[in-house]
């Protein structure tokens, strides 16, 4: 009698070479075991989207989408076969697809798709079979039978929406971390890893660079309530339950800490304080294809007024350049670009009902004398942005302050 | 005003890197500036395949046919969306396709499977949009959307089986020689490159050892009567037209020679001579997996006989042991093993209407000291194994004195 359906999915550092492989089969064979029905969503081996990529560049360094498309699914078709051929050395029957072949339809935006619908019934037929069904990440197909790409974290996504067409019990997402940590545990050694996170406090940590999942699966999660699982490849240890709310004795004001660094400032000095200076620099960004992230214009008490905004530092030196030539078009007086410069931000939905919040965040800067330059808040998060040199000091003692050390 | 539609297939050495893939490119687009409709298949890059099936080996070594076909299938799916950025690189329109995509309908024979039919109307209407036409050659789809290949010299076949559906006015196949060779250069520089052959000389060519073409394609070629032309991809250069009919003044008697030093002879000796045994014996290889080349058994003037057959020296081993086997239930008196053999053909549809072919050949085998230990013959072709010792003193003499050096 089954315990009902897992969809497993596994990252590429997860089938990064034979060994790892061998042990994900392992793995999905001891499910089926246990008396679940399984479909394990794969990524692409390793490096292979990458080398692939590099390949094409070779040929043509603005390569049509669509032939991208075609080009980078055979990665995950790799993946697929080979799998099937590592649970089937185990004795276990197992069946590979393409997204192509289990029906994942999309529209047609080739290299950042969007899941329209799933027809799965393919995939129920081999699970009555009694089956291991492996199916493609990342990949689908239009009605007009193009390969389409879903961009990146593709995978997780191509996870989510079968768990949830299925109605799986649970949906794993297989990395090389054993969790969503408090925060980045190689900045703070006490980090410690989250049991149960909402969707809402995991998108805002994925924006604010937490990398472990993309913000679209979890947002896909979120809007059909799919519970994520998120656990080590390499581990059997329950990992970080993303689900819709948390319930706990006590709510937990804060529950992660998440810091980037590959941002740049930028300052518009001496800025005429009259609408319309703001909309032009910001359109002429959009249209360069800059984002920007955090926006700070003061209230003036003059006539003149200063716009900072953060970028990433990738895009810093085309965002100067386009400020500088707004600068001179509307008489500003500068233009600053600071590259030295940190987000720190804490995330938690139990700021919603705690007041005070950041006012302690405020409070733990300065007690520690680190100097905020920048601040944005959303309704379960603040971000400072501070001096890079502070930036460990200032998670470490957040993290500390918001008793993430000692929670259990 | 359109010149007409060509298929142009090419194999794995002709797009085995960046630069010889941007050279098929330009070769592609050049003919489409000349007026053509331009249908393109084209096999894995280089070694891909080869390595695809090693990474296979390492997880299992008996895979299942359907996930090799699944895994397999990347190679070419690779090399159609790289050739496809190539032709774009250049300024021409190209679009890229599976077999699937294609509708190349196969039966469920995976590794091996065989065309049931193509739809190709989605080629044609891609034609009509003025765009180069780029198929995964070696794939196909069953009914039931599963991935297949049609095994080995698969590409060629696909390029044949377009060519015929889409009535193209000629099918090139591209590879890393000029054509069809009046016998190895290799072994006889004085060959030539054969300007005709008909579908039966190739079939027979193939057949006995010449790589160039796998015989599957020329057969369908044949059936369809679908005109070959074998080039190079490294050249400009005529190479050789594979035809119904070859007309000429004087016909040729013989039009190609080839060796084969692959082969393995055994005998098995003091055979009772009645009817049975011989049927034992190639059951049971039949049974092994071996496949017997040439079998002699001579009428015997006593109650005793002696067979001996020709196999793969890959397979001697076996073969040998199976033959040991039956030596041993019908009491026959020994078995002889000789790896030390060549099969020496000659080739030619001339030879149906001139007698005195066969006593040609032996006659300069004789003056030359060769001994012949077998000889088969068919339509067109004789066949001779001797001492491997005398292999190319054999081609070359046979070259001479069947006119091949000074054909024009």
């Amino acid at each position: 009698m089954s315990k009902g359906l897992v969809v497993q999915k596994y990252g590429g550092s997860s089938v990064a070479n034979v060994e790892r492989i061998q042990k994900v089969a392992e793995r999905v064979v001891s499910y089926q075991k246990k008396g679940y029905q399984l479909v394990v969503v794969v990524s692409a081996l390793g490096d292979t989207t990458d080398e692939l990529v590099e390949l094409a560049d070779k040929i043509n360094s603005d390569p049509s989408e669509r032939e991208m498309d075609m080009l980078l699914s055979t990665g995950e078709q790799i993946s697929v076969a080979l799998l099937a051929m590592a649970i089937h050395k185990l004795g276990a029957q197992a069946i590979s697809f393409t997204g192509a072949q289990v029906g994942i339809i999309t529209d047609t935006s080739h290299t950042r798709a969007r899941i329209i619908k799933i027809n799965a019934d393919k995939i129920k037929e081999e699970l009555k079979k009694g089956k291991i069904v492996i199916v493609a990440g990342f990949q689908g197909v239009t009605l007009n039978q193009d390969i389409t790409t879903l961009g990146r974290g593709g995978s997780d996504l191509t996870a989510v929406a079968l768990a949830k067409e299925l109605t799986a019990g649970s949906c794993e997402i297989y990395t090389d971390v054993e969790g969503i940590y408090t925060t980045d545990p190689r900045i703070e050694p006490k980090a410690r890893k989250i049991k149960e996170i909402t969707y809402d406090e995991m998108l805002e940590m994925a924006s604010l660079g937490a990398q472990v999942m993309q913000a679209r699966s979890i947002e896909v999660a979120k809007k059909f309530n799919v519970p994520l699982h998120v656990r080590s490849s390499f581990s059997t240890k329950t990992g970080t339950m993303i689900i819709k709310e948390v319930k706990m004795m006590e709510e937990v004001v804060v529950s992660g800490i998440t810091l980037n660094k590959n941002q740049a400032k930028i300052t518009l000095c001496g800025v005429p304080d009259k609408p319309g200076v703001a909309v032009r620099l910001f359109q002429d960004l959009a249209v360069a294809g800059v984002s920007v992230d955090m926006i700070v214009q003061n209230v003036s008490h003059t006539r003149l007024t200063d716009i900072s905004f953060t970028i990433a530092k990738a895009d810093s030196a085309k965002a100067g350049k386009i400020t500088k030539a707004v600068a001179k078009k509307i008489g500003s007086s500068d233009v600053l670009l600071d590259e030295d410069i940190a987000r720190v931000s804490i995330v938690g939905v139990g700021m919603k009902s705690h007041h005070g919040v950041a006012a302690k965040m405020f409070g733990i800067m300065a007690d520690n004398n680190i100097n905020i330059e920048m601040i944005s808040t959303s309704d379960i998060s603040i971000s400072c942005i501070i001096k890079k040199k502070f930036a460990e000091t200032a998670v470490k003692k957040l993290h500390e302050e918001f008793g993430l050390n000692k929670r259990g």
